[in-house]
């Protein structure tokens, strides 16, 4: 049995902090376009990919930070990327900052979602694992605010039937952490796509500052592994308003190995040809959950934070 | 601040069917003094150290299997090794198959203990993950019955005071599991030692064959970081009765990187200066487990199998 599916990572380079969002959204489309000649069905852009990592600035001013947000999906800034998928018969994962107004008020989330190949917003996820700090630390050539501009995800890591497969998504720091891998595996996710802005310094923990590179594809290659699941890492790459961030956008195979990878920093698309019946392998072996698994042994990860 | 610890594998080639646990055992105190005059404190044996790996073998005759097992530890073909290590002022690590008495009727552990330098039993661990199957599979070159000949472990992963740090102890399949180190970690553990058998064809599931060595690699890796912990992972290797087993013995760091490996497949000692206070790194950044983990989106971890 093989059940292909053609992804495609669509790695962005730096957005400027004046950068507007219709001309980001015009350099994502040409990525889509690119990505379809090369016979992709699904494209993953970034983490908070329709402006600059605005986390690195402490801001006071609520109406500044609420600039970066969206208030509704799709926009008249994002429409034309969700035409241009329509058109083109593309899926694709978009990570951006929302703003929703719900029952508990006004929440400002790190959000991913998946959009189907007719334009449908499919499926939402919220960013579990917020890094970085709540404080201001101005003697920092640039901060990592995450903590300070983002409520904690509410709705958990899901799994959503997508293009023909299962997928599931997780966002930039959830990446790092294996319970994200297991949640959606442990409900059949297949693929896992994630983007991220990863500073390759970090001002006030720089002791692994020269392997980040190497962790970035140590836990996705990993977590793949031990999850028998595709997992597709994408990129904001390169200089961004003083801040170089991390490239390497992959696509890892359920085997561990990196079967697709962005070699710029810059705005570059890449494509593998999927077979998602590969996740079976394992599944029914190796890492047959039911066979093997013994979950009253880890009762602590549940109990302890 | 340092915290330093010499910390030696020490990885055993093939041990014949015939081969006497006293002959084993001169071998193994041969790796002793070797690492004692490179400084060792700890010594890491592989699983199952003291005889052939015998789950290869369909046995029905139940005096033949019990003979693969010790009925108390230590006994007299292992006091050599206790007595070799109290001289030397070493401790140390020891994979065995244990045969147990207890209020529950006769049970067989795939067992792993820690003795300190006064040559006393300071910590037991029976191993929780049994890959392989319980049936008899004839038509195989070999086979894997740990799920035939072993109970699963009944007192699960924990963390002890040893050598001047927290260790805690996994075996074999055990490391590839990220819950394995997850909650050890969260008991505190600086280093989780492990041994392992791993034959490099598996023949009922031979399609990652050929990554065997990667893999054992990358789930330690991954895991020393994620956890910010050291993890010493010590095979029994090379030729062993019509099976070659995974060498690859190494150390990993808190950062990920292997610091010290094996470059045989044979008996060979390695040694690391381990710094615990390592650990504390990302325990207090990346990953502050307090301030970063969201234990209530990770509930399908215990609760499905």
């Amino acid at each position: 049995m093989a059940r292909f599916i053609n992804i495609a990572g669509a790695q962005l380079g730096g957005i400027a902090r004046d950068e507007s969002r219709r001309h980001v959204v015009e350099r994502m489309i040409a990525l889509l376009n690119d990505a379809h000649k090369r016979g992709a069905e699904v494209v993953v852009f970034p983490e908070l990919a329709l402006t600059s990592f605005f986390p690195r600035w402490w801001m006071t001013d609520q109406a500044e930070i609420d600039a970066f947000f969206e208030t509704e999906m799709p926009n008249p800034a994002t429409q034309p990327l969700f035409d241009a998928a329509k058109r083109l018969g593309i899926g694709f994962y978009l990570g951006y900052a929302e703003l929703a107004q719900e029952a508990g008020g006004t929440k400002h989330y790190n959000t991913a979602i998946l959009v189907d190949k007719t334009g449908a917003i499919v499926g939402k996820y919220r960013k579990v694992h917020l890094p970085g700090h709540a404080d201001h630390r101005p003697h920092m050539p640039y901060q990592h605010l995450e903590k300070h501009y983002f409520d904690v995800g509410d709705i958990g890591f899901g799994s959503w039937d997508f293009a023909g497969g299962k997928f599931g998504m997780a966002i930039c720091n959830d990446r790092r952490w294996p319970e994200t891998y297991r949640v959606m595996a442990l409900q059949g996710a297949e693929v896992v796509v994630l983007g991220y802005n990863t500073p390759t310094h970090i001002p006030w923990e720089p002791v692994y500052d020269h392997l980040s590179a190497f962790h970035n594809h140590l836990v996705m290659q990993a977590s793949a592994y031990q999850n028998s699941m595709y997992v597709v890492g994408v990129a904001k790459a390169g200089k961004e308003e003083g801040s170089n961030l991390l490239a390497g956008s992959c696509i890892v195979a359920p085997s561990g190995e990196i079967i697709a990878m962005a070699s710029t920093a810059g705005d570059e698309v890449f494509v593998a040809k999927c077979d998602l019946d590969i996740c079976l392998y394992n599944r029914k072996a190796m890492f047959n959950f039911a066979e093997h698994r013994q979950v009253h042994h880890y009762k602590k990860i549940t109990d302890r934070m």
